[in-house]
């Protein structure tokens, strides 16, 4: 395993610096041949050569929505093209929305590849968050039995977060991510300057993964959140670039070790398992990704420590936190225990019937994943949250 | 690249009267980590030890048609428990044929999956042919980002062909095997007794895949069948354990060389070109898979022939065994030159814009991969085939 954070154009210059400056931080990802590097800088889609070093074939997609296409699709279709005559490049505009992360919205990828009569050469572009990542890579994946792809993420949640590690897939009405597969992109090249279109929601809803590192492994990057959350939410750009440069290198890291979630990687899904309940039981769409984790988060930390694995400090600041994101600290008022246990028994991380979550325990930065904790605890948990 | 061909109780007994004894012949799969024995023989779904030793955790999805699990399910599932009690086994029976290849069909296996709350330790195991080996397959390489499976084949279609080396996918309305994965099974396993139950027309289809293997690497073995087609078409159970092994021994040989298709895996493609074209032009179902490819054989002989690859013996000895084998050797009537044309352009092997075909070159069991070809030939064995 390794991960090397290196600066493409001029090593030695700092980081956090760089990203008005047009030079892209570089963190590489470190999966053997199927390595590649995420570029994070400001003004990326200006410059051409870092996208087509990435494109083998003559024919590309770029996978969008409703949404990002007027914003973006224009620029990066010329990213591609510039002096480059030999690349054509089709597109396909979905509607956009966690609702719309299912076999009939797949579909119309395959349908417009095929139309367009694309082959294996080809090379799928994800340009939009990570519901069109994940459905993007799944396309790619599966699409003359896999094609190239590369993942241009436009919101923080994309960046920091989903279109690293090569997770990809769709939902099934009855849970969240059920059918996909493990595929890695060529490149990842994330443009700071997109997340000015970001409306505020999906900016906080970003962040509930950034707190999760944290959490999770890197106690210095939590408390340095805690002390730039204001910068944060009012868009500083240095403080953004800082922010998806470190969560990209922790994400790195673990998917390095652990590239199929065997085991270490399911470290990632702290306040997961409550929150695709809650994402699952709502009904898609109706409350973000990341606002889920964090009430899962919450609910996580919560358990933790009634299990005695954590202090109440540690509580306090999760929830503290939390709320500076402007984040939901607590499950939608509609959801019941019932609703909360029938929902996590079809968890990906459920083994031979043991439900394993990921728990706090220990100081700041320590977590643990495991089926071997009190039931009452989680029961008390639930209840605690639910009113019913 | 090694493949070893072993006697999984009895090494040195002769192979071919292995089968009427219950010992199975194997067959090696070397993929790295990813390897996996072929186990073939008679009486095979009576050893239980063979396919448990195969299952991890403690549930099976078996996945079948409505064909075969009158037949085969409840031996299958009594092999997959015997002396297991803490297995437990879920089906789901899909209805039978190509035209059910597609993402309809395919949503009822996930269905079935969630709704049993499986989970990544579980196993599904395809039993059936062709179809339903793709089928399985791929919902399995699909399902939670990947599980466990085993391929059971109940036709020679399958047992020859299909079920070994990890193509898995389904149809999509314009193309065949247009959307899958390369997804290789823990073992398959081949009791050649399921093919007592197997329909004339269905026996012959697989033989298409037998000659074709003949035809593109191993002399000996279309020598062989010339000799013993007779033999064949009478269901000898001898010179079907030696056919079913050798075909598997010259799978597994090009797969090892060539697990993704990057190159030499595309010879096994011989005659499906022209043959997809059929399938796809005629609607999925009129004609059997390999009924298309013995077509598309002599189709790929005669052009082959027109551009001086090969003597005309060979076309003639084509021909010949494939009308033996009460194999089609031309097109349905319905095909026109165009139905070709636009059904070959969205083929897996257009690399491009270049449409590279499987021919015949030089001696016989010689053949070439290849978009250098005179377009001329083309169009005169698509002229000579179809009447407009």
């Amino acid at each position: 395993m390794k991960v090397s954070t290196t600066l493409a154009a001029t090593p030695g210059m700092e980081t956090s610096k760089l990203s008005s400056r047009g030079f892209p931080t570089v963190v590489d990802v470190d999966l053997g041949d199927r390595s590649y590097p995420i570029y994070i800088g400001s003004g990326l889609l200006n410059q051409s050569d870092l996208l087509q070093r990435h494109i083998h074939g003559k024919r590309v997609l770029v996978v969008t929505n409703t949404t990002v296409a007027p914003l973006y699709l224009d620029k990066v279709v010329s990213a591609l093209t510039n002096g480059n005559p030999n690349v054509t490049v089709e597109n396909v505009i979905l509607p956009d929305g966690e609702k719309y992360k299912d076999t009939d919205t797949l579909m119309k990828v395959f349908d417009k590849a095929i139309e367009s009569q694309l082959d294996r050469q080809c090379t799928f572009v994800a340009l939009g968050g990570g519901v069109i990542g994940d459905m993007c890579g799944y396309a790619a994946s599966s699409f003359l039995r896999g094609v190239n792809f590369i993942q241009i993420p436009t919101t923080v949640m994309a960046q920091v977060d989903s279109s690293v590690g090569g997770k990809t897939g769709i939902n099934h009405r009855l849970g969240k991510n059920l059918i996909g597969a493990f595929y890695q992109p060529q490149c990842v090249l994330i443009d700071t300057d997109t997340l000015n279109t970001l409306p505020d929601r999906e900016l906080a809803s970003g962040l509930a993964e950034v707190i999760k590192y944290g959490l999770i492994r890197d106690a210095p990057f939590f408390e340095w959140q805690e002390k730039n959350i204001q910068a944060l939410m009012s868009r500083d750009p240095d403080a953004f670039a800082y922010t998806i440069k470190r969560s990209c290198e922790n994400k790195a890291e673990v998917v390095s070790q652990d590239e199929k979630e065997t085991g270490l990687r399911a470290i990632g899904n702290l306040g997961h398992t409550f929150g695709h309940a809650i994402e699952t039981s709502c009904g898609y769409g109706h409350w973000l990704h990341g606002e889920a984790v964090a009430a899962g988060t919450v609910m996580a930390a919560d358990m933790s420590y009634r299990l005695g694995w954590i202090d109440e400090s540690v509580v306090e600041r999760v929830n503290n936190i939390l709320k500076q994101a402007k984040l939901p600290t607590t499950p939608p008022e509609m959801m019941t225990v019932d609703m909360f246990k029938s929902a996590m028994a079809i968890d990906k991380k459920v083994a031979d019937g043991i439900l394993r979550l990921i728990l706090l325990k220990g100081p700041l930065g320590s977590c643990v994943i495991t089926g071997d904790y009190d039931r009452k605890a989680l029961d008390e948990t639930l209840r605690a949250f639910c009113k019913s």
